[in-house]
């Protein structure tokens, strides 16, 4: 998910719930606050806390909240993650720490003593482009064996990765292994993956979790024909502006053509100008996200 | 297919007769000579041209035969292009060259001028680990259009550069797009890719035959078992000894456990010593395809 | 500087005035804090604003003090800055956020409105193998027409990077533009660049005083003998133990060792153990920062 | 040295003719064939073998002539050592194969078995941008014992790399460290490493001579002087174009219109287009390297 900001250093409190709303309605099987599309490092911490409360107040135990808590500062995590669990949230999720590089054994000693004191089932959070090193996969079969590490988010992108951890931990199907990128998520669900946790769906998410069912049914034609249309979106929505950013200002400014909360972001940067603004308006109108006349409630993702 | 060696500096010609035989019993719809694991770049030329016609002699037309032309000086890769036409290979495959890392405009221009100049369809050749340059999305939607390039083998393992050339490709169904890392053959050709490149073929062959027919045929179940088969044999044979060179050291040692051709490896390199050779050993008699007294012949893999 | 802690969470304040007095008795002519060295982007948000109150208030103008502010949250570093300001302090140092990685335009936006909401100037800090983005020598040139942007601390170990952005503000001598690594101080001081940001100066601060001042007096046979000085200390200390953390490990375990402050680190990292303890005791001893017996006063570097 | 070509594939043997006596002319202590500005790998071993006869040849002992002998294929790098050898050159260089990034003990075992079989000394090339490995710290310290391994040419621009080779063989003066970035090299020749590479000194020899000579005999105001000239010459001539090649092109299109060579490039880069080709004029106009009108002899580097 991602966060509603009313500007760089608030949150969106009514954006969030319409938001909330809107994912649920599509049929999600959980929320993941703040994540790398959550831009959760750039978010002041009394924005994280009032967005997990908010989330989860909303939520009502509909479904499971998972509560990124990636940080460089050790009391920090502890700190948001016992407000995930006095909020209800399910469980929490964490990258290693991203400005000192750690080492595998460093992985190994961090993870452990975070799980050791966490009040929430943790989950470990692979993301290298962001974080310099990447949990190898013997580090994760070891850490998979402590009690209180539920399971892992990869997003490398990296498929032999992927796939040597759901093989390294075959005989664990109670370790979840979930695939960041979206662009791959419906073949590694037909292949006995947990899921996956796709930024898409905070626009569409009732595509990614008919896509999801459909993998999940081993419904091979219907995985394929969803799964091009979730590229369809990535190639219309994702590669307006420039650097690291793209991804979040289009979906960013998607939810705010379809009324669903504002484009502001964390820390300096700004949302898209009007003529990326008006690109996106173009592609939703072509997904059919948006009728062409402004306003009107966006159809199933375009059928 | 790997490139069997006398002594480093000349081809086992037996050898290379007898793993042509052992890789087509297997039923492969194809060779793919002279890639990463075929060691080309360190071959010397004068075993590069031969071991493309003897192999192409030896084939006879039963598959087609694809061969590795990726070389530094341009000069070097149209002239073993020549010698792979003259043989009656099908097509060549070219990496970008490797040592000075081209920007994607002046990869635009070298492969539109080496498919000018080739004697037969080229298939580009992503390989950004060891060249340092990948071939971005649309460098590969615009050479797509030259009419004697004719696919691409993807070897990044980036599942997300994967599944975005095949989707900004989706209209052109004669453009092959070939999965490079076997961990995610299966997978990606349930979803509808073209193919895969997988270098465990030389040992197992019928094992890969096998996962490609179940993808094909959309057989979830058997694609699945298939799969974990071959993460197996990974796990067991490509992570002895040290160093990038551990997978064509393992897949060497193995076929010559096997007696289909000696372990020799190109340039200065050493292949395993006997601890790690014993322990390839146990390994493939752990696999099924070695029996514990020497000899006997492999069953199929291991059933 | 290091950041002398009590526990991973708390500062240790005595250790702090200690430290303080043992550097400025060195005649360094400033203090930078909450750098790579300072474990800056570990810290709890307290520990940094303590330790840059108490520092100011020690150093009570005697030098001037450089505070980093780097951080992922644009409030947070003005939030710092403040208190720094407030503390005395003369400049404020940040590297790019460092969980994004931004682009260059980016970075001079990012850069710009940093400077223009500061209350103190602004040191640009590149250390691209923490941040993943190196500031490019014509963002540098831009950001240095900035009223508020008066230097830079380059810490990338690129010589020609630093070469080429002294070069590019030959004509700005006003802007100062230090060399991040030790091993290279003496001779860009010698060329002359402003200075240097020595870690090593927290255990042997004299050392780099005199080198500094053999630089700026163009005397270049003691400029060699002192820099291999610097050379023999960083091989006997810095390498003791593994990864990226060694380093502020050595220092902070020589310190401790010489009675002026503790070995905790942030975060949930160890100090050394018992045997790289006694490892790093020796080698002071080698070196003369220690006597054979317990106590005794460091003789000047070891002479 | 550059390699003076005809075209793609062929040199141009007056052109190579004339561009030794101009760098000669410039009292050049030696000459370096085949590195990375001489577009080695892109050559045709012919060409490479002819260039080296040549040089030498004309050289005739004025000066050492080294030989860059990198190559993936250990037998060719044999092969042109031999020639080498057989026509008076006083050294061979190779950095490690560049396709397959070797692992640091296959590096120790890859050149001691090189430097066993060589009939010249050898000199290491760490380069690691090009091939992806940095020969280590340690790992040079273990081969410069190796008899016929005679020195080190570092191209990383790492001067922490730098130093740290230079203290840990400071025992060792008869062991060679050469810079390659001529942005750096005046400083360290100041702080007594043995020289420079630089191939800047194709355009402006003398330039780099007299740098060599006023660090020689530590007159840092000169040196200070004459490498800002470096800078100067730098910031005009290589950042024309784009890519990695606008160093190489750079070069040889400035000794294209000084009438010493032509511009052909290996392989099928292009050589600069009229646009680019008029901004390097003018800008050796600027640097008194070309009078205005067409012809006149360069002047000393524009004094």
């Amino acid at each position: 998910m991602v966060t509603p900001l009313a500007d760089s250093g608030r949150l969106d409190a009514a954006g969030t719930a319409r938001l909330v709303e809107h994912v649920l309605a599509g049929g999600v099987h959980g929320l993941f606050l703040l994540g790398t599309t959550g831009e959760a490092p750039d978010l002041p911490y009394a924005v994280r806390h009032e967005l997990v409360r908010r989330v989860c107040a909303q939520v009502a135990g509909r479904v499971p909240v998972l509560v990124g808590v990636t940080d460089t500062m050790y009391d920090e995590s502890l700190r948001l993650a016992e407000t995930a669990a006095a909020s209800g949230a399910a469980a929490v999720v964490a990258a290693p720490p991203y400005y000192f590089a750690p080492g595998q054994p460093e992985l190994v000693e961090y993870y452990a003593r975070l799980a050791d004191n966490l009040p929430l089932p943790l989950f470990l959070y692979n993301m290298p482009s962001q974080v310099k090193v990447s949990i190898a996969v013997p580090t994760v079969v070891e850490l998979a064996r402590h009690a209180n590490i539920a399971g892992l988010k990869d997003s490398s992108g990296n498929i032999g990765y992927f796939n040597a951890c759901r093989y390294a931990l075959r005989d664990r199907p109670d370790f979840a292994i979930l695939m960041g990128p979206e662009e791959a998520m419906g073949e590694v669900v037909l292949m006995g993956a947990s899921g996956g946790v796709p930024g898409g769906a905070n626009i569409f998410p009732r595509l990614f979790v008919d896509l999801y069912e459909a993998a999940v049914a081993k419904d091979v034609d219907r995985v394929r024909a969803l799964q091009e249309r979730v590229m369809h979106v990535a190639s219309l929505l994702y590669g307006v502006g420039h650097h690291n950013s793209s991804f979040v200002k289009g979906v960013k400014c998607a939810l705010s053509l379809m009324g669903i909360c504002g484009d502001a972001l964390a820390g300096p940067r700004e949302p898209f100008n009007a003529a990326d603004r008006a690109l996106i308006r173009a592609r939703l109108v072509e997904l059919g996200a948006l009728s062409n006349e402004k306003g009107g409630a966006p159809p199933r993702y375009g059928a």
